[in-house]
């Protein structure tokens, strides 16, 4: 990648991430009275429903507390991190250490959920403010919610089962992907002794059980040792969520000081990714396809979603620069270019969420219990610091410095 | 409506539900080997999945018996019932009495759900093969799913809460109007004793708890004495669940030899609902829309499926034929029109199920675990009869003679 392109994308992310995202939510997203997070807002920030989504409360959260250590040390971002962890520690846990997925705007549960996602971010939220603010109780905190998921991804049974137990045992793409995501964090902000080991054996899990070269594909959805199952959900593929895992593990293989076969796989799972999930017809990233290109059960299958073009732009960038091959660069510049034709808001600033194929809106809204300041923020903090340490010639070694 | 157009619809409907409809899922949807239907098919009937939702087993079970006891004692129609009621008693029930909602090929349970909807398509199953077949024990079975159904509406605590119990306890359209006409079959084929009584209340807490004449709307998810609920779910309306309700009032005004009171509900319905589902722009019922206009949640919100088409297709005739309204014939072609420009396949029949909101295909299959011979054939075989009443000057009375 040319010098130019380099200083071209860096203003591009470090101005979207500073001067405009991260301003529209604190503008509009921030719930002065109660504490919090609202993150259900229509277009200009009004808000649409003053629920809370816990993963949107921990995500933010994690945002503020990562700015702090990882940009500057801004006390409204501080104190805005700490806003979240409060209402998380007074409203957001049952009684089991598990944590609820909604609550109402003062924080009396809504819905709980049997998978332990909340718990995955909430860890992450915990240990980032740990790490921002000195507070020991948060990295216990951090550290008990990270075990319990830990333990729910290799018990399974611990958890409410999905279906009727026994007839067709499943396991998701979600779980070591996230995990894998989740130890990182935690290795970086409070030096977690178990974060090694686990990221090891995510990554060898999704190796082993979910990547299949005969068919050039990442599944979503395997039985318990990787087992196909011919039916919607084991052929439905999610690109999204691969092009997560081949940055994280781009991510690891920095950490490591370059591991070439870490980068293969990551690379690997990348280009299987693309030829499946960039839409050749329109552009952007597709949410779910059929590994045999049969019908897809869920409905919005050919949607535009905000996030999976930015893990898109995220994957391909740090794939270029981890290999300088041309087709990623070539790959990044399709991602970045039909994202920022079409989600960016220019009169109210932040990006849309969902777009039909052809990328038209199809709602207007900015958040909801899902799209709230994360997948974009990241993306721009990431390949903000990224093209900063290829600027000074540091291509390896973690790109956020916390 | 003219005599002209009263024979050429009448025909349209005929000769669509016996020529091309039931012979599609006849020649694709039964599977000889294990019994029961597989409905997750492709555009050309190929089987895209073995896996059966209780929910098509049970409806297109009663759809086999009805056509044996309103259009004629066809052999075969009775042996596919047959093959229904064998394959639910054999698989779909659970210890409790309760119905799974998905089971294998070969009957293994794979999910069993929180709602009770699967009892009541059950109970219309049982009551329709009881009536066709006189098997008395179908009978008992049918009134049993009832009570069930009937218990679970009145006491919900008896249920698995959808969320954490107390914060915001709601209730649904869909219990009410599914429950009105599950007790219209029962009161037909076996003379349920509960049933006008259930009718009677359903109606009711429609009119008290879902109708808005404030804002014209029939609320699709209330308090549980009608509360508005002012967030995502509260406001959203789903205007194929309130076409059904209107069609199932005006069908249970001619079982009562013409209530105009209740007529008048009906319309008042349909009124309020075709101001706000149907898509003056490009035609066709939307699937979901908020209630002041505001962005949807639900992603999949401005496409069109094919059921509510059918049913808005039903509802305008049998309002026209009511009432004499010009508005509703006018209204009666503007859907019939539509949906019969976009979602008949003419290469290998039946209807595609998902189109954009546009009109262009989102996915070819042409059933999945929740499209299956049910809202199709159901709105071709009333309104042909409903047609063929009216040509006869028989506006008042049940529908179909079973």
């Amino acid at each position: 990648m040319e010098r130019s392109r380099i200083d071209e994308l860096l203003r591009v992310y470090r101005a979207g991430l500073l001067e405009d995202v991260v301003p529209f939510w604190t503008r509009h997203g921030v719930d002065r009275e109660h504490g919090g997070f609202l993150t259900c807002l229509d277009r200009d920030g009004t808000v649409l429903d003053t629920d809370k989504g816990v993963w949107v409360q921990a995500r933010a959260t994690w945002l503020f507390a990562t700015l702090y250590l990882a940009v500057e040390r801004r006390e409204e971002w501080l104190e805005l991190a700490r806003g979240g962890i409060q209402f998380m520690r007074a409203h957001c846990f049952d009684t089991d250490g598990r944590m609820f997925f909604q609550v109402t705007r003062d924080g009396r549960p809504l819905r709980k959920r049997r998978y332990v996602f909340t718990e995955a971010f909430g860890a992450i939220a915990f240990a980032a403010w740990a790490r921002a603010s000195g507070d020991g109780r948060a990295a216990e905190e951090a550290r008990a919610l990270f075990r319990l998921v830990l333990r729910c991804a290799r018990e399974p049974e611990r958890l409410e089962p999905k279906g009727v137990p026994g007839t067709r045992p499943t396991k998701s793409l979600g779980m070591p992907m996230i995990l894998l995501a989740t130890a990182q964090v935690l290795r970086a902000t409070i030096d977690e002794p178990l974060a090694d080991e686990c990221i090891e054996r995510c990554i060898e899990e999704i190796r082993r059980d979910f990547m299949r070269a005969d068919v050039r594909a990442v599944m979503e959805t395997v039985g318990p040792n990787g087992e196909r199952i011919d039916h919607f959900d084991g052929r439905l593929l999610n690109p999204g969520h691969a092009l997560e895992a081949a940055w994280f593990m781009l991510e690891e293989a920095r950490h490591r000081g370059g591991d070439a076969a870490l980068v293969e796989t990551a690379t690997t799972i990348l280009d299987w990714t693309w030829e499946r999930g960039w839409d050749a017809e329109h552009g952007g990233i597709l949410y779910f396809c059929d590994v045999h290109g049969l019908p897809v059960q869920e409905y919005w299958h050919d949607m535009k979603f905000w996030w999976p073009q930015t893990e898109a732009i995220q994957a391909t960038l740090m794939a270029h620069l981890a290999t300088g091959e041309e087709r990623y660069e070539r790959w990044h510049t399709l991602a970045h270019d039909w994202a920022y034709a079409h989600f960016p808001d220019p009169e109210h600033g932040e990006w849309f969420g969902y777009l039909h194929r052809d990328g038209r809106l199809s709602v207007p809204l900015k958040g909801n219990l899902w799209k709230g300041p994360f997948h974009l923020p990241r993306m721009q903090l990431y390949c903000w610091k990224i093209l900063e340490r290829a600027q000074a010639g540091a291509p390896h070694g973690d790109t956020l410095e916390v």
